[in-house]
């Protein structure tokens, strides 16, 4: 079974990547999946799981809706229990036995033991600022300093959570196979290189 | 004109990475051959010229040697103009306008004006030491500790040459278009996937 993981920056166009990596490779591909997944088993909506999992803060969540209810700690003992639930779900990925791509949840050390192919994705902050608003949605209007300001507070929740799993630390380039910087690629070509990349890796065809 | 730049840390393959892409690739190829020009144009050994300018204190060298003249700021400056010699030599080889693959010096950011293809090549701890092992002189006779202890050594030490130079820092993620770890890798096999992901990102062959 051969695994590839995507960590990324936000904005990086990881997903993208990822997806078309998994279309190129005929592999299974992994993402908001996960978080439907999550919500099944917590009888939780997506859309919660997806805001307290993944975005972390994103635009108006967590701060007054957990100030209705009541501690920190609470807050805390909920987003470990929701981290649980995915790690279970990812394993549970993992024991079908069946290739893919999975982006994000920190698939690249909870499922260490497969040995995934791991990859990072990164951009320059102005390519990220431009990808986020050709995808933001209709009505959203941030400046690009705030967008700039929210791309940081995502990533540094993303080397948070990966900091209360594994002592490996987000980003950090030896933690990865392969980290690559979309800023100068076309993310569609860039997907079919790193799927060659890949199949170099596994030794396929030689 | 085509220029791949590879930055590396000590011990992970980046030079025989580096030449292998050469080879395929059918570039010209720079490493030593800029300490040459620089100590020829200075006037020094080609020795000295190294240690000064790449290893940085790797073995006996610079303390000792220095004592024996005077003090630190004549050591800096002497290390700031075999700096800038070697600046005029990478500008000169770019002059040639012919591709080529540049290992190490720092040419990622003295020849950004080219648009170089910018790789980063790392490797884990241990892969590096055993790396380290296989190459020594007869003779050498460190510990595992020692090697790692010299290997982060260098390593500081080409980050602080980095931040001499640009406000570019050494080995981060986003200064590279590509970052490697070599460490689940034959050399062999990693350059002709590199040199196909360098092609595809050149568009050749579409």
């Amino acid at each position: 079974m051969k695994i590839i993981t995507i960590s990324r920056e936000f904005g990086s166009g990881g997903r993208e990547l990822g997806k078309r990596l998994a279309d190129l490779l005929g592999f299974d591909y992994y993402d908001s999946e996960i978080i439907y997944s999550v919500a099944r088993e917590c009888g939780m909506t997506a859309g919660y799981v997806e805001r307290a999992l993944d975005e972390h803060g994103w635009q108006s969540f967590p701060v007054t809706f957990y100030g209705t209810i009541g501690s920190a700690s609470y807050v805390q003992a909920s987003e470990i229990n929701l981290l649980t639930q995915q790690k279970k779900v990812l394993e549970e990925i993992a024991a079908l036995g069946k290739d893919c791509v999975i982006v994000g949840r920190n698939a690249d050390v909870i499922l260490r033991e497969y040995n995934p192919l791991t990859i990072f994705v990164c951009a320059d902050m102005d390519a990220k600022v431009q990808r986020c608003r050709l995808r933001a949605k209709e009505g959203e209007n941030f400046t690009d300093r705030q967008l700039r300001r929210k791309i940081k507070q995502i990533d540094r929740m993303r080397a948070k959570t990966k900091a209360m799993l594994s002592d490996s630390e987000w980003g950090q380039r030896g933690e990865y196979d392969l980290t690559v910087n979309t800023s100068r690629w076309d993310i569609k070509r860039l997907a079919k290189a790193v799927a060659e990349f890949a199949e170099s890796f596994w030794g396929d065809g030689e």
